[in-house]
């Protein structure tokens, strides 16, 4: 089981609604064509319902592609939409609280910057850590300072679960971070704002 | 049980981080103090961790004083602490998603406008409606023209469920959206600006 989700989260595609002024169920159809495993949705502070709405036509297009579904924050969205899993910071619900509101099999993503707080979300049920802002990056503007890919390689040592690296990942740099012991990464703009979204996951599930 | 359920509507108080000055918690314990059978934690675009804390805090203050703990919006914080219910307005989660991720008695409050959008709800599962704005009000920067008590009446008369009335309820002004035929009213500032929070509880419960 656990190698197997592994494998299924040796790319995960974040979604931004800055995708190159693309409609973004377009640039989700081409990364999981692509042949994304895993893609999450991230919108920060909007409305539940929208949420709702956008993560069930998202999860039409993963079901179909054998992808998983991730939903940011929203627990609450997740577990309505019927989506595989939900990603949670460290500001958002614990995954202690995540876990005892989800069903059996509900996967739980953590963001852990530290192997303390990777050994801490382990401790609390999380399926997975995110680990990062492994090199600089625009996206997310609450990130904090690059961790780098020894992080990356200490956390992986740390714990059992997965580590999934993020942050400033693109085709040219994914390789360190899986070298470094990472089960896969997790990218925003290399896909979302990649002139051929397709053929940026492909290279990406390449490295 | 619907009748019960009524009773304890007959007073909604409504959290607001703009609360004189006062740590919040002061001012819910004097609400609870003065009587109120029902509080709503209302966050807007707060993390989901802290407001889980702070739903903790307040639900081991409502179960003292035996009253209803509602969480505005986000369902997973209502269900991970174990609040009675959530409230959830139009651009939230609807009332059939609520009940599916939710446990048996788990307590659904929708906010409704007009009769149709209050039968929509009573068949999604809602256990009560919430209408308004009744009043002019300042404190929800998102809310629209004043219904006035008709609309309470002709949305009392149209579902079986109970009508709660909200948006600028004063003790001055909350007899006649009672008298329309609301089983209570919601206020926000009426208490959380109250001079004495309590006093103004007491008085509300007295119309």
């Amino acid at each position: 089981m656990t190698n197997g989700l592994a494998e299924r989260l040796r790319l995960i595609v974040v979604t931004d609604p800055e995708c190159g002024g693309r409609p973004l169920m377009d640039v989700v159809r081409a990364a999981l064509q692509g042949g994304a495993p895993a893609i999450q949705l991230r919108i920060k502070d909007g409305d539940a319902r929208p949420m709702a709405d956008q993560a069930r036509a998202l999860l039409a297009e993963t079901r179909r592609a054998g992808a998983l579904l991730f939903i940011n924050d929203r627990v609450d969205v997740a577990l309505a939409v019927g989506a595989e899993g939900a990603h949670v910071g460290q500001s958002d619900l614990a995954a202690t609280d995540v876990r005892r509101i989800s069903p059996p099999g509900f996967l739980i993503g953590v963001s852990a910057e530290s192997a303390e707080l990777a050994l801490a979300a382990q401790a609390d049920g999380a399926d997975y850590v995110g680990v990062g802002p492994v090199y600089a990056t625009g996206s997310k503007a609450d990130a904090g300072p690059p961790v780098g890919t020894e992080r990356i390689g200490a956390i992986a040592a740390a714990v059992r679960i997965p580590v999934v690296g993020i942050g400033g990942i693109t085709v040219e740099n994914a390789l360190p971070v899986t070298r470094a012991g990472a089960a896969g990464v997790a990218v925003i703009s290399a896909v979302m704002q990649a002139n051929d979204p397709e053929a940026a996951t492909r290279a990406l599930l390449r490295r």
